[in-house]
Formats: structure tokens, sequence, C-alpha cells
């Protein structure tokens, strides 16, 4: 059912959202690895009419912290290329550089709508039960440990179905810009992107999500988007022969060992809640060495922006102490970022306008209780008086995000789209500049 | 200086133990993956007229814990290719089937003499400082993140300098069997050899080791061979959404964590020194994930083999337990072993008589304070009537065993090779049998 | 300023709450050793005409969890003699047996309302700081590390203060009833007085706090009353001498250290807020002994019954999981417990109806985010029928619950005792029995 | 049997060490609380008409870190005045004064000989089991939770013994001087004795002890004095409400958790046993409080005083690091002391001459595997050009030392004793001075 050739003629329909998820979704990419995903959505794009920039020329992630390794990034190049992409393109979005903004004029002058689609997908591996839709039917992962179980197959759907109702028919007012952003997973692609000014002269910022508990035929605004921190943290220690010299070494392991259980027991805050995990450890070695090295994964979360600021503190102090327990060094690096943020009642009213024409009901704010670096990219919009919101579309209540189960009701991705469509039809808020 | 290609015309000189030294340093293998220093190995006694037996048809490490995963044994061969090993010879040595061994009858009866040569490197990254020889000369690794750090490239050499030796002249009693066994470290390789039946008919079981103590210029016993087990440990958990669903998650990295510390907390024994350490730690996600699952890689030893057995019992039972505060399940296998071992007088005897012969000095007993896997060839020897002795060779005053800076003095090698020829020479004992 | 005699002459005066208040606070009495403090209350009741059921007659205390040491007990009625109690009422308080129930009627039928009186303090040392009033007023707590710093001092004076209130003028429908509880830190006291039936016929039943984010002059609902468990692990291993035979102890203290950790590692819950301390923890022994014996005592609490009932579950695993990695025993007993609660809305309209009358303010339902096992009256009394409320009685912006500083504005005190007054007369609901 | 009035006409048969021993052994009293126990010896050696100093008028032990508390010290006068001792001698003894030291001259000039003896008991409760002597025959300790387990009540008795034997005939060279030490558990007492310069003058140093591996009816030199400090750590955090404002606290109790568990993980030292045990913590509190305070007492040692040095300063960085991860302070003081020593030949030689005429057996030297801080005082004497041994007297076969089984073969008493006595006679080594 899936083509992986990815020449012009094979490309999906874009007004098939359908069938463009289930592509995307066989052949998900992590973070910044997007480089099939992205290509599909500038050809896409491209075939549509729409002035697209991006790639290399767009953002500097070099010497950026959460940028995956090298070799990875290299493999990335060898896998897309193995799936059918293009030499040009792949040295476009090759690297690092997925990012890309695509963009259509309306017909009549009016602000500048923009609308964050992320592409990245999760080191989950798939469930190939019989009773997990994408399995049954055939378009479950192929690349083996990585899934979209988050439901970005499906943004990048909408997007695309989206651009293609617009460029069927400009009669809208000013000017639309899709966001296409790599690495919402750990909060590293957004930071870049604004940084670039992708969001600089945007009127109205609008970040979607499919799920999280709005239900199926709803549009709900999301709250309760904590401000979060993606930490590396790399315990430089010295290996020495385990059995006859032991006290020679350092042992940068049982640092790390200590942190991860006193970074999980730091304290919940009363006034809001918190998150922390470490999510990764890699400490490579042999039994009969002491570990010369360990490095972490790590993230903190809170609902209010100063206990954020906090917990972040305390982690660091964590780890700083645990390396000094046993002598070793630590050095800890930021890998990703977003902020909380609020919904400005200017867009919602727009929204809850719209939504009866596109026959979705409006749920009650739902909390998210997770972050997002649309975040950093609404945040930014807002401080230059512009407007944002951050909604969910109703998907069906399949898996949990995150879990080798997570599905979609597929019927969200029109719902998503309609309504984003009619939202830049019926002219959103302007911004005070 | 140090040629990759491996065709018969650049083979290093056997009788050149500082140069076949030397190409082994340069290109140091892993444990089951010396594809490229077994060949070396085989194709120099086959051209000095030994028998050899090995490869696949030798012994069978399928299923075995201790092999490397299948990936890296198939990176082993594309790796050993590429560095000029013959696709006969990858085909003999590939898929962890490094083991050989190589006979050479004298020219009058008498014992059979058996010599365990250890062939595999240790994943250290190599100092590069211009006061480290093998930096300086330009016989560094070539292989990235592994290293000869504990001078097998040596025995190697002497293996073959030995070997070349007897070749040209022989008129010596019995038979003398080479050992060549892989994946000494994580004390691996033994096991499967010994189960093959390679010391089954052998009367005087010889083990050497450079450095470790011994003064250069001399010889000594070794004591203090611990017995030890190398553990496998996987701790698997459930993954879910670390901000959205933490409560659904079970924490595999927290389990281990637990674990690593409470193992390097099990008490000393007063009867005998013990050693405890957790090598590697693998545990592969995103900070945003409860982490799923953990591997390790741990080692126990001691001194007396049942307090090894209650320390290796001791070490399960903080495994469970750690997996049980998390609800988290936890699998262990071994993955290598190696027991005590003494040495015998009747052997330690004629090597104290040839030794003036060859200019060595016979040092006091060292301890090893270390385990090492040919202590299960010895037992089976001694088991069987048959005698057993571990020496050491002085080898210079180096960087530890195992560290970045390890060297060797190369004239060690000519002491060793010496000294086993002339302990050949001379008549070893024959066993009951 | 406080006399510590006890003989009627010198009873302070029901009628001034601020004095009865502070000869409470001066003499703070622990958990089930309040026998000053309901002694003091029993006796001002008594001369009230209130009847009086209590001490070792009403509940049984007998072989529970939450009650102190035997000799705990015992001091404390030799505290409570030295400091002027009679011989009969330490009979009649000894041994754990403070809690009583104090009786009146009004002079025509009517529900049986019930107002929850705790009476215990907390070890906290008790700030002598001249900025803290009790300190520079010459009232501050004469029991070495032990200090009212929750309240429950002004508790004991409002409920005094309302007895005083109805027996001048006994105008009011049917029978109002003081439940003086004991032990309310820990929520150890209300499980046995409502095992003994003193809720089982009341119609209202009220419970007050001071302080908790009400604001001074207003009085608040309250929310987020979480469901908690107290408990007590004892971990039993076995000593050795830490030297010549560490390896024949089994380290219960290293057992509870891990457990320390993972308790505090347990995720939090997205549905709700949830909270593990451990709050205490005894190993006494030698330096030079393997710890035999470490007892902790730990919380968890959640703001979500089943979630309690999870997290409790986890607690458990965790405790027994570290006691298996030590090769030790743990045994675990629950010592206290409250559960959550909800207003009835028939309840709070009495109170906002009334407060007017005696100037209060009704403010915004105030999240308690902590635990009462007032909880445990309130859910029986409308498990069979009658209603209840838990109220917030604003006393000023003074140190935190539980710090050395905690302090109360004392006109809260006339505050508390004139709304529930008010609230007897004006008539409460009738449980629907 | 016991009789516990302890005036003159009382006092245990000095010449019957088994009573006095038995005395001694039903009153166990803990390190520098040793009243009853210096009394009963106090007063024999007056009786016997040694010259006696000490008390108060000794040793400085004010403000030493190793005392106990102040409550401690006034509990154990109270005991002992129970206990019969009078006022004077309480006066004497009091407050952790409890060293003193006897000397007798012989009635010929020759060298000073001491004769360290210690006195105090474990915190161990002692078995009541009736295959346990001291419980089967009524001598079993009457104070609760303490237990002369390692034998220091022999000690005295052998101490008495000598003094008597000596008293009876003082025909031997020089003079002799026994060390009544308080507090060896712990290795507290000794320095401020060493300090007070009991030892300056002192050609022979004899330390005994019973047990320890040596076969009943034989002396052993004893080997393996490992050096050895107790630590004292206080984490002083911040106290709040757990679930109120879990975050305002500052967690002690996890500091001292993550610091017991990587003490215990410190690494073993290839060249010499090492050991670290914490063993005792205190955290008091409630459940529903951050635990702000948490005190252990710990102690390192090793085999070799450079390694020992190296462990402590490992120990203290663990210490420290853990009070960072939790943002609290750490205090620490060093509570005792002793160091490594070896035994002189020439003392050894004394020994071994005499040891046939009092029907010894010498036995092989002993590893003790532990630590006494009377090699402090031997030392001392070493330093200043005297000798020292130290010994062990074989007493049979009974439950391990430290342990509630703990028991000696009284016949050692007798063994002990005549020993010294004849080593005495025999006349021991002068020092160079």
């Amino acid at each position: 059912m899936v083509n992986i050739l990815m020449d012009a003629d094979t490309l999906p329909d874009p007004t098939d959202a359908r069938a463009v998820r289930r592509t995307i979704h066989a052949f998900p990419e992590l973070g910044f690895c997007e480089i099939r995903t992205a290509n599909l959505a500038w050809r896409t794009l491209e075939s549509l009419g729409w002035v697209l920039t991006g790639g290399t020329s767009l953002v500097d992630v070099d010497g950026y912290a959460g940028l995956p390794g090298e070799s990875e990034l290299e493999t990335a190049c060898a896998e897309a290329r193995a799936q059918g992409v293009d030499h040009q393109s792949i040295d476009r979005f090759g690297g690092g550089a997925t990012a890309f903004i695509a963009e259509l004029s309306g017909n009549r002058p009016g602000p500048t709508v923009a609308l964050r689609v992320d592409m990245d997908a999760l080191p989950v591996a798939e469930s190939r039960h019989p009773d997990h839709r994408p399995a049954a039917e055939g378009f479950a992962s192929r690349n083996a440990g990585r899934m979209h179980a988050c439901g970005h197959d499906g943004h990048v759907a909408i997007g695309l179905r989206v651009a293609a109702g617009l460029s069927a028919d400009r009669d809208f007012p000013g000017r639309v810009r899709l966001i296409l952003q790599p690495a919402e997973e750990g909060v590293r692609g957004a930071a870049p992107m604004v940084a670039a000014g992708v969001c600089d002269d945007v009127d109205t910022m609008l970040a979607l999500h499919l799920g999280f508990g709005a239900s199926l035929g709803s549009v709900a605004p999301a709250t309760d988007l904590y401000a979060t921190t993606k930490l590396r943290a790399e315990f430089i220690g010295k290996a020495s022969h385990a059995s006859n010299a032991p006290e020679e070494g350092r042992n940068a392991l049982l640092a790390a060992a200590s942190a991860i259980l006193s970074l999980h027991g730091l304290p919940p805050f009363a006034s809001t809640p918190t998150r922390v995990n470490v999510g990764t450890l890699l400490s490579e070695g042999a039994p009969n060495i002491i570990p010369a090295r360990a490095i972490l994964h790590a993230e903190v979360r809170a609902g209010i922006a100063a206990v954020h600021e906090e917990l972040e503190r305390r982690a660091l102090a964590v780890l700083s102490g645990a390396a000094a327990m046993q002598g070793v060094e630590v050095r800890t690096s930021q890998t990703g970022r977003a902020t909380t943020a609020t919904n400005d009642r200017v867009v919602l009213a727009v929204i809850e306008e719209v939504s009866e024409t596109v026959d979705l009901i409006v749920g009650a704010p739902q909390p998210l209780r997770a972050s997002d670096d649309a975040t950093l990219m609404m945040n930014r919009v807002q401080d230059l008086g512009g407007h944002a919101a951050y909604i969910l579309i109703g998907s069906g209540d399949f898996g949990a995000h995150h879990s080798p189960t997570f599905d979609i009701d597929e019927s969200a991705l029109e719902h998503g789209a309609h309504l984003i469509e009619a939202v830049v039809r019926a002219g959103c808020p302007e911004g005070v500049a």
C-alpha cells in the first residue's frame, strides 16, 4: 500500500489526508532526521504553489546541544537515500536542517497566520498486534525502533490538506505560513526556528495537536502546557581495572546512578504539578573496567515558569553533587526547552465561531500536562503584539501518547484541516504592530 | 609502518615478535571479533607447518550469552574485509568462531604441552600522547575505541615466536598445542573451548600473561587468580509519557540505578578479597518517556570459589529485589566465568630450572588480583590428572592494565617466547592418565 | 502568665479564648499524650454542665500501631503529673486514652451537630525569636521539642468558647457534641473514635481548621483534602562485626536507605497531586556493627482515593523489594489514615447564611493540600445519611504550618467560636435517617 | 549469684577471675560510662596496694567528639548509683572520666611494663537462649540493650588477676602499669590517655585480646590491625509540611540515604583490605514533616595507613557531595581513631619463652582484621624507643565477636593472667631512652 519511492508521480494526493498520514506513518524519522518527511512535504507544497524557504539556509543548528550525533545524522541521510529521497533533497535537509517554512498569500490584504506543523517521530517500537490498525492494514512503522506515537504524522497530513484547500481557492485575507518544525520531541526544534525569525511578523500563531483528551468530533483549547528543560549530563571519571586496581578508577556510572535516584526524588511543589524524568543512560565499557563515562538525558517540567526554573536549579545541584560524591566531573547542557503559554481569547473566539461551520463541537479546555516548544513560537508572537492559541483536535480513544499502540481516528485529519482552513478564511486577529 | 594488507607476502616475520605485536596492536579487535588477528596467526602457523583446527568447526558458540550481538558480529566481518582479510577466512572466523588450535609434534615421544594464547582487545580508547610509544611510533590503535590495553597482542606475538622456534628445530619431546583463545576479556572464550575438549588430552597446561607486577627480566608464578562471573541483567518495565501519564510507566532505569548502588555496596568478606563492578549500562529512549528497558553488565569476583558463589547469590538477590521495587521484570544471564587455580609445583620446577638458560630471574609469586578463564583450562587439565601453571612475564613499568597508556617493554616478548620454548624442550610433566 | 497548676480555681475562663489558647500553647503534648490538654478541656466542660464520656472507657487503642511506645506513654503521665494533673485524671487519660466527647442539649428538639476538636501538638522546637509572639509574650512552649505549630491549641480554645456560649444560653435546637480528638497529626486519633461510634448518630458533622490560606476575617470551605496512609516499616537484618565478619551481617540500614530513595522517586500521577515522604529513620547500634534494624515512618497521599491506594501498593512494593535486595526482613504496619472528603452544599449554605451575622466574609474554597482524619468522621456521617463540612477560619499571615514560627492572630478564635455557635443556633440539616 | 552492691565486703576476690568476669559481665557499660566497672577495678586495685591515678584528674575529654551526650552521661551516673556505686566514686568517674592507671613496683630495678585493660561493652542485646551460658547460669546482662560481646569483661578480670598475683609476690623487675581504658569500642578512649602521657615512660607496651581466632590454650601475635576513623556526620536541612509545602523543605534524610549507599559503594583497594560501615542513623520528626536533620555514625578502615587516609578523604567527599545534592549542610567530626601497628620481635621472644612455663602453645600470627586504639599506645611507645606487642589469648569457639551469643571459655582468663604475670617476672625489653 505504501509506496516508498518519492518521485513526483508517487507523492500522495494532499487532499487525501489519510493516505498522506499513512505514508508518513510507515517511515517515522526521529528529530532533526525527518529527511523523507520534510521532502515529502516540501515537494507537495511546491506542487501546490507555495513559496518555500528552508533547509540549511533557514536555521542554524550547528553546535546545537539538541542535535543528534554526527553518525546518527549520516545514518539518517543513508536511510533517506535508500528510501527514495533524491540527492539534492538530502543535501537540503541533511545534517539536521529539516526545518522549513511555506507561504501562500490570499487574494486580499490581511493578517499573517502561522500554523506550526511538527514532523518528528519517537524512539518507540510500534505494536505488531492485529488489533493495532497500522499493523493490521499494513502501514505500521518500517523503521525499526521508531514510531509516530504522538500523531505528528497526522499533523503533517493536516498541514498539507490545509495547503491543498487554500491553494484550490485563494479567497482568504492575508497570508498563511506553515512552519514545518523538526524535533518537537525533546522540544528542540522550535528554538532555532524562533531564533531565525520565523515568528517575527506573525499576527496569529496557531498550534494544534491531535488527541490529548479532546473527544472525537471536537476541538478544545489546551491548558497546562508545562515549561520544560531537556538536559544532557555527561559524567567523566577515570577507567581502571575493576579487579586489579579498582581504587584508581573514578566511577562515572555510580555518580549517574546516585543522580538518577535523587533526580526522581526531587520534591513536588504545592503550587503546580512538576515532572522529572531521566529517560536515557549510556555507560559503555566492559564488566571489568570501572566506568569512566556515563551520559544521561533528563527533563524537568512545571506548570509555572518560576517553579520550573527552581526545579531546574535543583536538578543541576543534584547532578553536580552526585559527581562530587564520586570525584568525577559532570558537564551539563540544555538540549531543548519550552515554556508555559496561554491562549488568547480573541483567537479562541474565531475558532468557536467557525467550528460549527465545520461540524466540530468546542470542548472544555483540556489540560495537556505536557510540553510543546510551539509555546516558544506562541510567546514570541505574543511578545511582539500578536495572538496565539494551542488547540486539541479530538482523535478518538486509542492507546496512550508515546505508547506502542497509539493510533488516531483518521477522520480527525479532515476535522483539523477544515477547522484551520475555516479559521484562515474567517480572518484572524491582527497584531498590535 | 604497519601494513594493513594480509596477503602472504605481507605477513610479519614470526621471528620478529616486535613486528608481529605491532601489527596486531594497530588493529585491536574485541572478543569473538578477532578475525584479522586470528587470520594473521592462522596463516603464519600454516606457513610454519603447524596442524590447524578451528573456526566454525571447532567450538559452538551459538546462543552463547557472552557472544556480541549479531550486528556487532557483522560489523566485525565488514571491518576485517576492509582491513584486507580474504573472503574464505572471514567465512572461517566470522560469527564469533575465532577460536582455533595449532599443533606441532617433536621428534620423539613425550607429553602434550598446551599454551593458551589469548587474542582479544578492550573497549578502551588508546592514548595519542607522544609519551605513549605506540602513538609516538605510529602503531597505536587504528580501530576507534578499542585497544590492546592488556597485552594480548604480545601474547600472540610470543605464541608465534614460540611456533617459529619449534618449527625451526623439532628436537623436542611430545607435542605442543597452541590454544588461540578469543574473548579472554569478559572470561567468555575459554569455556566453549574447554567444552570442545581442547584440554582433554593435555599433560601440562601453560598460561602466561605479560606484566601484572612481575619485573622486567623475570618470570613469576601468579597467585590470587579470582573466581568470577560476568552477568548481564536486563530490566524490562513499561514505557509511558513521562509528563502526561508517568504513573502508567514502570521505570526500568530506576530499578537499574538502585541495583547498581546496592551491588557496589555488597559487603567485603573477611576471608578473601572480593570485587563487584557494574561496567556498563544502556537504557535507550527519550527524556520524555519513562524508560522501559535497561541493560547492565556486571561482574563479581572472589579469591575463594565458595565466597564467589555466595557473592553471586547476593548479587542476584540485589537485581531481583531492585526489579521488585519498581514493579519491573529482570532477566539475568551469565556471560562469562572463570575460577580460582593453583600452580603445580612440578611445572614451576621446570620453569625454574630453565629460566637461567634464557637469562630470566624467577621472581616471587605475584598476586594477580584478577581473573582469567585460562583457569578453566588449568582446572580441566588438573582434574584429568595433568598439571598446570600460570606465569607472569615481566614487561616493564608502564601504564596500568586496561588504561589508555598501557604498554609493554617489547623485550619481554623474546623473554616469554624463549622461556616457553625452553620449557617445551626441557620436557614437561606427563599427566597420570 | 501561664499557671501550670490545674486545680479548679486556676482553670482559665472559657470565655477568654485567648487565655485558654495560651495555656495550652505553653504545654504542647504529642498525639495520644494530650493528658494535660484533655484534662483542662474535660474539667472546663464539666464545670459548664456538659455530659462527658471518655478516657479509657470510650475508645480502644490497645495494640494500635499508631500509638506511641509504652515508655513514651509513661513519660507523658509523669510529665502531666509534674505539670499539676491529679492522679485520677491521669488514670482516666493515661496510656493513650485522651479521647473524649462532651454533649449538651438545647431547649428544643433538633439535629445532633458534632464539632471535631483536635488537641495534639507537633515534634517541632518552637522559635525563641522575639519576633515570634509566643516567645515575646511568654507563652512559648515549655515542653522541649514540641510545639503547637498547627493551631490545635486554638481549636481547643474555640471548642471551649463555643461550649461556654451554648451553656450560657441553651436556646438552640437539638444537641451538640464536641469530639475531643487526640493525635490528628499522623492521622491516628479519628479512626478509633469512629470505630467507637461517636459519629453514628450525628446529623451534621463540622470540622474546622485555623489558617491554611483563608484570610483573617473570613471563613472558607476546604478542598483538596488528601487521602493518606502513615506507614511504619521495620527492617530486620542481622548484626555482625563490621570489620571482622561484615559478610555475616544483613544490613537493615542499607535496605532502608534504598527504600527511602525509591519511595521519594515514586512517580507523580497525572490525575491528581500525590505526596510521599519518609519523615523519620532510626537505626541504632555502633559504627563497627552491621546495622541489624532500621525503622522508618513514612506517608503517602493523593487527592483521589483510588490513586492513593495504588500509591500505597507501590510504596509497599518498594519496601519489600528493598528488603529482598539486602536479604533482610521487613514488617510494615499502618499507623494512621485519612481519606478524601467533600463538603455538603446544605451545610455550606447554613454557614454562608450566618456568617454575615458574625461579621465574617465567606471566602472562595481553599485547597488544603493536606490530610486530616476528620475526613473519616465526615465520611462516616455522610455514609449514614448525614451531612458534613470542613471549613477554614482565617487566622492571619504568620509562619507556615508545622514551622517553628507558626502563629495565629488570636482574634480568629472568637471568629471561629462565634461562627460555630451561630451555626448551631441557626439549625443544621438533619440526616435522612 | 551476682551481688550488685559494691561495698568493700562484697568486691569479688581478684584471684577468682571467673567471678570478677561474671559480675562485670552482668553490668555492661558503654564507652565513657564504665563507672561501675572502673569503680570495681579501682577499689580492688586499691585493696591490693596499687598506686592509682585517674578519673577527672587524669585525662581531659571535655568537648571530645567521641563522648556520649550529656544526658547519656547523666543517665550513666544515675544507673551506677542505683547499682551501688557510692557518691564519691561517681564524682570521680562521672562525665566520661572513667580512665585511670594503676602502678606497682617490683623489688628490683627494671623496665616499665604497661598492660592496656579496656573496660567498655557494646550496644548489643544479649541472648537469653539457654544454650548461651551467661543466660543459663544467671550472669547475663542486666543492662538492657548492652552486652560484653567483645570480651572486655574478661580483660578486666585478667588485669585484676595479674594485679593480685604481682601484689602477692613482688619479686619482679621494674614497674608494672595497668592502663584502665574506657571506650575501646569506637576507638575513642585511647587517644585522650595517650595525650595525657600515660605511655611516655613505658618500655614495653602490652595489649591483649581474648578470642579472635586464637585457639583455646594458645597465645598468638595479632596481625592485620586496621587503621580506622570513626566519623559522625550531621546533615542539616530545613523542615516543612510534607504535603502542603514540600518544596520549602531541604531533605536531610535523603542526603543521608544517598551518602549511605555511596559510602558502602566506595571501591576496594587492591593493596590491602578496606572496610566502610555506616552503623547508625537517626532522623527524628514526623511522617508529615520533611526531615530537617539526620545524624549518622560511620567508620572507615584499611590495613595500610596511607590507604586509610585516602579512603577517609573519599568518604568525606561522599558526605559533602550528598549534602550538596539536596541543598543541605553537613558537619562531620572524628569521634575515634586507631592506626596500624606491628609487633616487636623482642617482645614476642619473651612471650614465646615464658609461654611453655604457663602451659600455653604459641600459635601462628592471627589476622585480627579489626581495629583497636591500643595501637595508638603501641605507636607512642615505639616512637619513643620502646617496644610493643598485641597478643591474642585463645578463648574457645563461641559466638562471633559483637554478636548476641558471644562468650568465652573462662579458663582463658587464667591463661592470659598467668602469661602476663610470667612475662613481667621474666623481664621485658627496655626502651632505648
